[in-house]
């Protein structure tokens, strides 16, 4: 069965998913890298950018699942560029020619355009759909496979709060950047849906999984 | 020397210590005992409350040092009672006559009155003051020991944006309030001064210690 799952969100402690003011130069606004710093450091992400070494642990295990069983992404309009991206004809993304994710990508937006086509599988398809319309297109693309929900905060809200997030995987970062996007807003009773389990690891972080009851 | 320490303090995963609407039927709005129920099964409890039994791992060891080494605490007017307590000349708190602090307890309100002096050591003092006036007093009443700031969330919110917590131990819960007073709002950077430890119990929650760094 397709499932639609969130791998390694990570949020802050007190709950933001990005900081502010997002810009060009600060996708994650004054949060900067702080959010990523415990994937940078996994043996996962370093083969990825061809560097040597890194952590095999429990970090680096769930980095690795981030595309395993993926058959497409659906993300936001502002995981796919800085505000105004839609007024820039040549925008493709932050990611360069071969984005890291080697599927159809789905992007949420209030301006559509044609999809663009990048090395290495990944096709942008650029939708203004509600989070059910578009996961239906999203599965179709993803032949059986997983759909992952890529954020940002706003995103992944609303796939939750519309009941469509069967695996959701969070990582508790322990800062406090006190402002920026949150990720748990309006959710009350959310767990009454999932399992739980939180488990931290030594390099600071916790990673939180909510994973679907089957009823 | 004297420390200032917060022990166990829970928050949801969105970050509240208390639902709302908080009243005497609810102590913690609609929250009820969801965010103390980790504690409910530890040995520590058990035994306070004369029962036989419970869990005896990390949870119990965070919930044994609430009382270690404490001469004093401070709390807020909405810990010591539902709204409205100050118009009640009779309110002595939540706790009966032999309230679990045994030691002066100061309670900062708007509303003064005496002293109230209960069973087992423990006597509630009223104090109008700001958090290091307030603090300045309890240390004196610790005699030596260090002070516990035992919430709720907007005092403890409080005494950290005043860079007064030395020691902060909080235990986040796998549940998703949606609404209540927020505990880390206002507090960007914090972790800074701090070391920052999280780790996970089998029971759910994530025990998240701030130690302050000697500088």
């Amino acid at each position: 069965m397709s499932l639609v799952r969130v791998q390694f969100f990570s949020i802050s402690l007190d709950g933001f998913g990005t900081g502010d003011v997002q810009s060009r130069d600060a996708p994650f606004g004054h949060a900067g890298e702080r959010l990523h710093e415990w994937m940078f450091a996994t043996r996962s992400w370093r083969e990825r950018v061809g560097e040597p070494g890194g952590t095999g642990g429990i970090d680096d295990a769930f980095a690795r699942l981030h595309d395993v069983g993926i058959g497409a992404e659906i993300m936001g309009a502002n995981k796919f560029g800085p505000p105004g991206w839609h007024r820039d004809p040549e925008w493709k993304g932050w990611w360069g020619p071969n984005p890291p994710f080697h599927t159809p990508v789905f992007v949420l937006t209030h301006h559509p355009r044609p999809p663009i086509e990048l090395e290495g599988g990944t096709t942008f398809h650029f939708v203004e759909a509600s989070p059910a319309e578009a996961l239906e297109t999203a599965r179709e693309a993803a032949d059986g496979r997983d759909v992952r929900i890529g954020g940002g905060a706003t995103v992944i809200r609303d796939f939750l709060a519309a009941r469509l997030v069967d695996h959701l995987h969070v990582v508790v970062v322990p800062i406090l950047l006190g402002r920026g996007v949150r990720l748990w807003d309006g959710l009350e009773g959310l767990e009454r849906d999932y399992e739980v389990e939180a488990v931290s690891s030594p390099s600071g972080v916790t990673h939180l999984t909510f994973t679907r009851r089957t009823v």
